[in-house]
Parts: structure tokens; C-alpha cells; sequence
């Protein structure tokens, strides 16, 4: 790749810079017109400039993006929407590689240019997904950057021959494991968390594990994740996905749990649904307890629900929680940016020289503005490439 | 205004059909093809078509949509925000023609023909808020409905004048007034709402009354509104909005109140927060007790948030509620459409002969496509005119 110099675009609205990119990495950033363009211009046209989103909670696997619609079913609980995704997954192609890449298509078009997806991993499809997701990402070129968690939708210890299957998968590559609800889905907590522990361990990969369970049930799994964190020295490499019993939990039991992540180095991921408690946002800024935003499944057997717009999911996430100052509605962007570094794996995700060249243009005043109205997305570069206009794809 | 036909267009997604329409109206609905186009032909290339969206609660008086960000302060209360709003509106050029005028064309520019928007009527500014309302209106044109509700943000009964003022905006010709928590910012609900039961008797309008108070109190002001519209006759003319508190009660208490609001033709409004207890929304339909969707306020001293998009906040509503079925996704957006005509007093509004030629057009394949993806609009008809196209307007 050649070198390209984004001019004249405000980096989080400040003053307006010209963003070097060589070999797809930002290889400088100067105050506008302070020096000639370098290779290829690109009229940044005075936009905000953001750096590419990040998604660290998706599903692109289960999608059927871009087919006919499909219509709803099953029981309205997790353990009845995963009998119904068994059974009707088949019959509509999924895992397909067209419609993943359909769906990373789509997150793309809204700026996101890294994300990492939760892939399904079971007795039915064994590490078949996985080949699929890959397959799509390369689809895409080198634009959108995927880190894949190997996730037993179905249950671990429950089935036998799945703790292989993550085992496999970790060898082949998954950068980390997933679990699910070790209490309600495999009833058999201790089970299912050293299952996961043991391979992390052996492997070297991460845990970002699924906890759905409620109120105390969820936070005694919390405290056994942070536990098992700290006596296998996995620090900074496990995450906790959805979480929501902790928005729920008094303050004091918060604080008590908050303190535990922190010393555990255990992140966060949600996708802030509009019917759950507010998580404690505050304290986890002030402990550096990393919370990732996602788009789940959109448009699956779980959710009929998105576009894979992760500004949108940072908006619905600053109005669960109410925030409203500027510096607040700042925080909220950059957890879907430069603060999700961590969920794919990257020292640096900003426009800063060194980063991959990842940059959203936003019609837009400043960083606030952006979030409370989630503009359509004037450009987006994808390591150094323009990867859409207006809100279109360019390939 | 001539005669036009929108041609080849698919009606809530049935069959494709050619709609013509005369003097802002639909005259006539017939099988696409099936005779020669009337007037000047309107290519609809077989997009999905729905009724335009009708927003049933906003405060387009409050915004300065299109004026430089404003950072948010205050207190995060309903009487801090009140206080924060009085203290800063002078400053901001509030109510501004332009700055109303904004909001109404970024409603329109999404699909929005028709609005009940509350209007601030208080003793610093009195009535001109209704004016600089309907002057904005007037520049827009006949593109856009809207109906006032004379709000009495800063208090009732508390703030001596706001009654009688209230009582001039009914004589000018708002047809609703409003109120707000009875309990909690006047601190007698008695005086408060036999004083506005008392205007809307004696002047023939509505009411349309802010109920934030949460829990039992909340519940009690709802009885005493629905005591009220039985002994006044005023079945069918009072809405309550918000309501936080009905969604929060038990199912038992909230059977009994739905029966109330049954009974005296109550109706809600609603903008589906976010962190917001969902509301009992089966009861409701099946007692026929109308619902409506709104924005509240977007970019005011209130709330930073939102672009006017009723569509997606048919979508937060339909999330929030966890409806999934294509049957309960089709019944939230007639709540954003044909159901909503009441709340702009319309006998009928929807794609059929006779009504408003409001007629939105999506790239989508059915409606619950549209209401999970909330596609840009292909076009938007509003009195019969073209006036937006691609999410752009054309004026």
C-alpha cells in the first residue's frame, strides 16, 4: 500500500491535522497544510475525524444478513432461543460466509473496522463456523480486522466432547474461549469454569465468557471467574459478555465486585440493551476496568434487531446511563474506539502515528454531537484504505 | 395542488400498487399498472411504503437543532432541569422560529408529517412560544402537520398566572393543554388538575398531562386524572405521557389501572427510554387504549440526544418491550403510523383513499425489515409533495 495523506480533518474535533498513512499504519499526523501531502491526497474536507469503531461483542456467524427475512420463534428465554437456533440454523444455511461477510459489510459501511465475534462452536457444527468467519474476512481484503472467541453457545460440560472442540479451536488459532452461564446452562459452575481455565492456561488464549444469570446467581459466578483469574495468573486476558446481574446488585456489592475485576484485570463487554440496569460506569472509569461495546447478534435467530452501527450502541449506552456532560459523552465514544484496543488485540487503536490507519469522518461539530445523532458516515478508511462514502461501500 | 400518482409501490409490504393523489390527498388506491398514471407520474420502483410517521410527543419549541453545541449542566432532576432551563433559554435564543423551524425539516427529513408537540407556556414567556411554533410551521409550508399543547413546563397552581394563561392558549386555539406532576412540582394535584379540567370543559379541549412521578404516587395521579375525565365527559380528549411509574407497579395493580384508562378513553404517550420499566403494552392493545410514540425533546436543555427519527424510536420501543414477532413488529409501527392518527386529530391516517397523502417509501422488504434496520428513506411525501428524497430534503 502506498502512501496516502488524509488532509484537513479534526482528530475528537480538535484543531484541524493532515493524517499520514503508509503501508496501512498512520505514519504521522500534522497540524493542516503545516507540510506538502505525501502520496495520494484524500480531502478530509475540515470533518471530524474518529478513529475506526470497534465492536467487541458480535455475533457474524448466526447472521442471515442479506437474505429474505425470517420470521421469530421460540421460546422468549436463553435456553428456549438456543433449542430454536439448533433447529432452525440449518435449514436457513448458517454458518454461511456469504452472509457473514454480508454482516462485516454492513458494520463496515457504519465505520467498524475491527471487531471481535463470538463464533459458534458445538457438536452440530463443530469448528466449521470458524472457517466460515474466516473465509469472510478475507472476503474483505485486509479493510476489517476480526479476533475470533470460540464460543460454546450450547453448553460446555453439558455436552460431552465440546472442551475438545474449544481445545481444538484454541490450537488452531482462536485468540480466546468463550463459556456461557456455567450455572443455569451447564449446572455445573466449577465444571465448566475449570474446563475453560485449563485450556486457557495450556493454550495461552483468553476467556470472554457469557453470564446471563441474574442477581446473586450471576455475581457468585462473577466471584468464581475473578478467583480462578488470579490463581492462574490470567490477568488482563479474561472478559465477562453481557453481565447483567451487576447493574442490578446494591451499590455496596457493586463496589465489592468492581474491586475484585480490577485486581483480576477482568474487562467488561455489553451492548447496552435498553431494558437492562445501568452498570456502574463510574466506578469501572475509576478502577481502568475496561467495558467494550457490541452489536450482539443482529439480525439472527436471537435478535431481529441493528444494522451493526456501533455509534448507535455507544448513543444507547450514554442514554441508559444518563449521561449528558461533554467529557462523559466523550467517554462513551471512545469505549467504542480508542478504549477497545484491548478486544482485538492492539497496543494503540487512535489517529496517532504508529495506529492502524482505521479513521471514520463524521459531518459533525465535535465528538458530542456526533454520538447524540449518529450522522451517517461521511468516509471511512479501513487500514488505509477508503472502504466507504456516505454511507456506502466502495467495493 | 394537481393530481400525481406514485406508482409501483408496496403498501405495509403487500402487493404492489399504484397510489393517486389530488388537493394533499389520497384519492384513490389501485392494483399497480392497472390504469394509466393520473397527473405527474412518481416512480416508486417497488419500495415498501408506509404512512407517514406521526411524532405524539415533542418539544420543538425547546431545541436549537442547527445552532452550535451546547454543553449540558444542571442538576440530573425534573425540577433541576426545569431550573437549568429557565436559567439558560434567554441566552440560547429560546424559542427561536429558526431553530424550530430546524427540528421541524430534521422530522420531515426522516419520514415525520405530522407532529403533537407541547409548547412552553410560563409566565416568562408567556404565549409567544405557540407563535414562534406555528411561524415555524408556516415556513415550512403545508408539509407538515402540527398540532400545540399549551405545556406549563415550570408548574401550574405554584405559579400564579399559568392558569389564566393557559386558559388564553385554548382560547387561541391550542387544542390540548397540558400539566405536569401534580404532586411533585405543584404539590397539590387537586388544585392542579381541576384547573386545567376546568379550561378544558369550559374551552372544549384536550389535555395532555407530563406524569413523571414514579411508583404509587405515580398511580394516584393517574386515578385522579381518569376520576376527573368521567365526571367532566371528557372520554377520549386526555392523554397521560411518560407515566413512568406503570410500567414499574404489579401486574395485578397495573390490570386494574388499564381497565381506568379504559373506561375513561385515557390514552399514553410514550418515547421508550432506554432505563425505563417497559410498559404492560398486551393490556394496552387489547383494551384498545392508544398509544403513542414520540421524541420528546432532541438537542434542548433536557435531553442531548436523538434526530427526530420516530422510526427508531418505534425500533428502542419494540427492543425495550422484547417483541420479536412479526405480528407485535407490524403493531409498533402502526403505533408510529395508522394508530397514532388521534394524537393529530385525524379520523384516518394511513395509505387508503381519503387520507393525508403522508407516504413514506423504504428500500425494505416487509415493515418488521424496516423497523430492525431503520434504512434511510427513499422519499418522503408530505400533503402530496415530494420533500425529502434519500434522507435529504428537497427543499
Amino acid at each position: 500500500m502506498g502512501v496516502k495523506t488524509l488532509t484537513n480533518v479534526r482528530p475528537w474535533g480538535a484543531a484541524p491535522v493532515d493524517i499520514v498513512m503508509s503501508g496501512g499504519a498512520i505514519s504521522a499526523v500534522e497540524a493542516a497544510g503545516s507540510a506538502a501531502p505525501r502520496g495520494e491526497p484524500i480531502d478530509g474536507r475540515g470533518l471530524l475525524a474518529l478513529p475506526g469503531f470497534i465492536n467487541a461483542h458480535a455475533h457474524v456467524d448466526k447472521s442471515w444478513w442479506g437474505q429474505p427475512w425470517v420470521s421469530y420463534g421460540g421460546d422468549n428465554t436463553t435456553a428456549g432461543r438456543i433449542a430454536h437456533e439448533r433447529a432452525e440454523r440449518g435449514a436457513l444455511g448458517i454458518p454461511s460466509p456469504n452472509s457473514t461477510a454480508a454482516v462485516l459489510r454492513e458494520f463496515l459501511r457504519h465505520g467498524t473496522t475491527a471487531v471481535r465475534s463470538h463464533v459458534d462452536v458445538d457438536l452440530g457444527v463443530g469448528l466449521r463456523g470458524i472457517e466460515v468467519v474466516r473465509e469472510a474476512v478475507e472476503a474483505l481484503g485486509d479493510r476489517l480486522e476480526l479476533e475470533v472467541v470460540a464460543f460454546p453457545q450450547d453448553g460446555v460440560v453439558r455436552r460431552d466432547g465440546v472442551l475438545k472442540l474449544l481445545d481444538e479451536a484454541a490450537a488452531a488459532g482462536a485468540t480466546s474461549i468463550g463459556g456461557i452461564d456455567p450455572c443455569s446452562i451447564d449446572r455445573d459452575p466449577v465444571a465448566q469454569l475449570d474446563g475453560l481455565f485449563d485450556i486457557a492456561v495450556r493454550r495461552g488464549v483468553g476467556i470472554d465468557i457469557h453470564i446471563h444469570d441474574r442477581g446473586e446467581l450471576g455475581a457468585f459466578q462473577y466471584e468464581l471467574v475473578a478467583e480462578r483469574v488470579r490463581a492462574n495468573g490470567l490477568r488482563g486476558k479474561v472478559t465477562i459478555s453481557h453481565g447483567f446481574a451487576l447493574g442490578e446488585l446494591p451499590a455496596a456489592r457493586q463496589r465489592e465486585l468492581l474491586d475484585r475485576f480490577a485486581e483480576a484485570g477482568i474487562g467488561w463487554a455489553t451492548v447496552a440493551p435498553p431494558g437492562t440496569a445501568p452498570l456502574p460506569w463510574r466506578g469501572m472509569r475509576e478502577r481502568g476496568i475496561p467495558v467494550g461495546l457490541g452489536t450482539d447478534g443482529i439480525r439472527d435467530l436471537w435478535s431481529p434487531f441493528g444494522d451493526g452501527d456501533i455509534l448507535l450502541v455507544a448513543q444507547n449506552f450514554a442514554r441508559l446511563h444518563g449521561q449528558r456532560g461533554d467529557a462523559d459523552l466523550a467517554y462513551v465514544v471512545e469505549l467504542a474506539t480508542s478504549r477497545a484496543a484491548g478486544y482485538v488485540h492492539r497496543d494503540i487503536h487512535d489517529l496517532v502515528a504508529g495506529a492502524r490507519a482505521d479513521i471514520v469522518l463524521l459531518d459533525a461539530e465535535n465528538v458530542a454531537d456526533a454520538l447524540t445523532r449518529c450522522p451517517r458516515r461521511a468516509m471511512v478508511i479501513a487500514g488505509g484504505t477508503v472502504a466507504a462514502v456516505d454511507g456506502e461501500l466502495t467495493f
